[in-house]
C-alpha cells in the first residue's frame, strides 16, 4: 500500500465490540425506555461518580448542554460578566454567551495553556461573578490560586474538564475542585459515548437545581419549578458509555507508550517544545501537543501542511482561538495587547495523530516529516 | 396472567428490528466517524426534508434545542415578548425565557387546544416579535390567521410541531407554514430516534445561520462567526432513525384502527368528548384525547385514578400547565382571566393509552372502565 495514501486522523473515537453491544441493545429495544433516566444512563452515572471521585454526578447528552446548565445554576444576572480563557474550544465562551453574560478573556500560561492565574484579578470588575477555567490537553489550571482568589472576591468557579477525564492533581478527582466542573464524551474525546457530558460538583445542594436544568425544570409529576432545557442522555449512547468504560485503561495504556515515542524523538529536535505535566497531576492522555519555537527553522503551519500533505491530519488546536472570533474580536478583553502569550502560541502549538491504535509506522512517518523540515 | 398486574403506559415507542440494526451499528463502529454529520445523519436529513414536504431540514439531537436555536434565529433583542400558547410542553415557554425573551401567554381554542388566534392582536405590544403556536396533539393552529397577523404586526411565526410529525394541512407539509417549524423525535413520539429532533424553513437564507447555531458557530475550518452550541444529533440516533422511518406507516395504520375503536366506543359516552381534527388537516397519530365535560357524573381525575388503580396509566397532558409553573405563574398573562378556556380544559382533558401494539384486550379494558364510571 502507497503509505501516503493512507488518511490519518488527529484521534479515532474508541468503539465497544459489537458482541457485547448487541445484547444490551436487544434488552433495550424490548424494554421500551429508550431515554429520561432509564436503566443504563442510572448505572453510568453510578460509574462515572466513582472514577471521577466526585461527591455528585449527572451525566448530559453533551458537553455543551452540561456546560450551559452550570453556567445557570447559580442564577447570575443577565450581564454578568465571567472571566475565562480564549484558549479554548467555542463551547466555552459560547456557553457564557448563550446565557446572557459576557465573556472576559484573560491570557494563558506560557507552559500548561491554562488561564494566567497571576492576571485575573485584574479583569474583575464589580460585574464579575465567576471564574471559568478549562483544563486544557488535561493540564491542570492553578486551582489553588484560582481558589484563593474566587474565596477573596465571592466568586464562583466552574471549570471545563472536557479535556481532563479521570485526570487527578495529588490524587483527588479534577472534577472535585471548584464549584461545578464539566465533563465531554464526544467521539474526539479518551472516553466517548458519541456525543455526551457530566458535571460534577461537591456542593450537594446544587443537585436538583441542576437536575431541573437538565430536565425542563420538572421536580415531581405535577411541578415544574425552574426554566429548564433537555440535557438528557438517552440509553443507547449510556449503552456506548458502560461498554466503553471498561476499554479506557487499555487506551491510555497504548497512549502513554505513544506518548513516550512522541516525546522520546521530539527530545532531539531543537526548536520543538514539549509541555510538561506538573508532577503532582495525573495525565489524561487526551490530546499530544507540540510547540514550535523560534529555534525550529519553519513555522508551525509548515509542519501542519507537510504532514497533511501526506494525508496526515494534525490540528492546530485552536486555531482561530475564541477571541479571534467574529462575535467575539471586538471585546475590549480580545484586544492582542491583553493576551500577549495567547497570541504567541496560537500561531506554534500543533496537536499530533494521538490514539490507542496509531500504528507506530505512522507515528514514525510523523517524526521524520517533521525532523526533514528540521534539516531543510 | 391477572390483568390488573399489567402495566400499560400512555405510549410505547416503535424500535428497529435488531437484524437490521446490527449491520449499520458494524459499519459505524469500523468507520470511526461516530457524530458531526456522519454518513447516516446526512442520509436521515434528506428522507426526512422529503418526508415532510419542506424546502430546508435540519436534524437536531432534540427538539428543545432545535426549539432553542429557531428562536435565536433572528437576533431578537433580550427581554423581547414571545406571544405564545400556555397549553404545551415545558420546553416552548423554557426555550423563549432560556434566551432572554418573555413568554406571553395567550388562550386557545376550545376544540383544537391551539393559540386562540383571535385573541392574539390583544397581546401584541411594542416588545412583540414573534407569535410561538404549537400544534397541540396534532391539531393544527388556525395558520391563516395567524400569518395575516404576523405580516401586519411585522411578527416572526414559529411553530412547534413536536406532535405534528407528517400532519399535512390542504396537501402541504406543516412545516412549511411559518418562518420556522420545530419537530420533536423523543421516545414517545410517534417517529423517534430516542431523542431528537428538527427544523424546517422555507427561507433558504436561514441555512447558515441555523446550522451555526446548532453547530459552534463554525462555519469552515477557520472561521466561527455566531455563538452557537451543540445541538448535533450523533451516528447512533440517525440510524435508529432511518430504520424507524421504515415503520412509521404500519405505526399509524395501527393507531388509527385504535382511534376508530376508541371512538366509536365513546361516540355513546355522554359527556366524554372527542375533539375532532379539522377536514382539510391529516392526522399525526400522537395523542388521543378525551374531554371529560360536565355532564359525565365524574371529574378527569377520578378516571385517571380509577385506571391508574388498574396499572393503566393515561396522561394528565398538560398538568399542571405552563402558565401554573412556578417560574411563570407570576407574569400578567398566566392570571386565571386571561386563559378562561386552558384553565377549563385543564380540568378535563386526558390522553389514553396510544400506540399501535396496545392489545384490544388492553383498550377494551380502558373503555370499560371508563363507562362503568359513567354509570355509577
Amino acid at each position: 500500500m502507497d503509505l501516503d495514501k493512507k488518511i490519518t486522523y488527529v484521534t479515532r473515537p474508541i468503539v465497544p465490540s459489537i458482541n457485547d453491544f448487541i445484547p444490551l441493545v436487544e434488552e433495550l429495544f424490548a424494554s421500551g425506555q429508550l431515554t429520561n433516566k432509564g436503566k443504563n444512563h442510572e448505572l453510568l452515572e453510578i460509574k462515572l461518580k466513582a472514577l471521577l471521585k466526585a461527591s455528585n454526578c449527572l451525566l448530559f447528552n453533551n458537553g455543551t448542554s452540561a456546560l450551559l446548565c452550570a453556567l445557570k445554576a447559580f442564577d447570575f444576572p443577565i450581564g454578568s460578566e465571567i472571566i475565562t480563557t480564549p484558549w479554548t474550544f467555542a463551547a466555552t465562551p459560547h456557553c457564557i454567551s448563550w446565557n446572557g453574560f459576557s465573556p472576559v478573556f484573560c491570557d494563558i500560561e506560557k507552559n500548561t495553556f491554562c488561564i494566567d492565574s497571576s492576571k485575573i484579578e485584574n479583569m474583575i470588575t464589580k460585574r464579575t461573578r465567576a471564574i471559568l477555567g478549562v483544563h486544557v490537553y488535561g493540564f491542570p489550571c492553578n486551582v489553588i490560586e484560582i481558589e484563593r482568589i474566587a474565596k477573596k472576591y465571592n466568586l464562583k468557579v466552574i471549570y471545563d474538564a472536557a479535556h481532563a477525564f479521570t485526570t487527578e492533581i495529588n490524587g483527588k478527582g479534577i472534577g472535585t475542585y471548584g464549584d461545578i466542573s464539566m465533563f465531554s464524551f464526544h467521539a474526539t474525546k479518551l472516553f466517548n459515548t458519541l456525543e455526551g457530558g457530566a458535571l460534577t460538583y461537591n456542593d450537594g445542594s446544587l443537585q436538583k437545581k441542576v437536575n431541573n436544568l437538565r430536565n425542563f425544570g420538572i421536580c415531581s409529576e405535577e411541578s415544574v419549578e425552574d426554566v429548564g432545557i433537555n440535557g438528557k442522555m438517552n440509553e443507547l449512547q449510556a449503552i456506548v458509555g458502560l461498554l466503553n468504560l471498561k476499554l479506557i485503561d487499555e487506551e491510555k495504556r497504548k497512549r502513554k507508550i505513544l506518548k513516550e515515542f512522541y516525546d522520546k524523538s521530539f527530545s532531539n529536535v531543537k526548536g520543538i517544545r514539549i509541555p510538561k505535566m506538573p508532577q503532582n497531576t495525573s495525565h489524561s492522555y487526551q490530546y499530544y501537543t507540540i510547540i514550535v519555537e523560534d529555534e525550529f527553522p519553519c513555522s508551525r503551519d509548515k509542519i501542519y501542511d507537510n504532514l497533511k500533505n501526506k494525508n496526515i491530519f494534525a490540528r492546530k488546536y485552536f486555531f482561530p482561538m475564541c477571541a479571534d472570533y467574529e462575535c467575539y474580536k471586538d471585546l475590549p478583553s480580545s484586544r492582542p495587547e491583553n493576551l500577549p502569550v495567547a497570541n504567541d502560541i496560537k500561531d506554534r502549538i500543533l496537536c499530533l495523530p494521538f490514539y490507542g491504535d496509531l500504528d507506530v509506522t505512522t507515528a514514525n512517518r510523523i517524526i521524520k516529516i517533521i525532523e526533514k523540515l528540521k534539516n531543510e
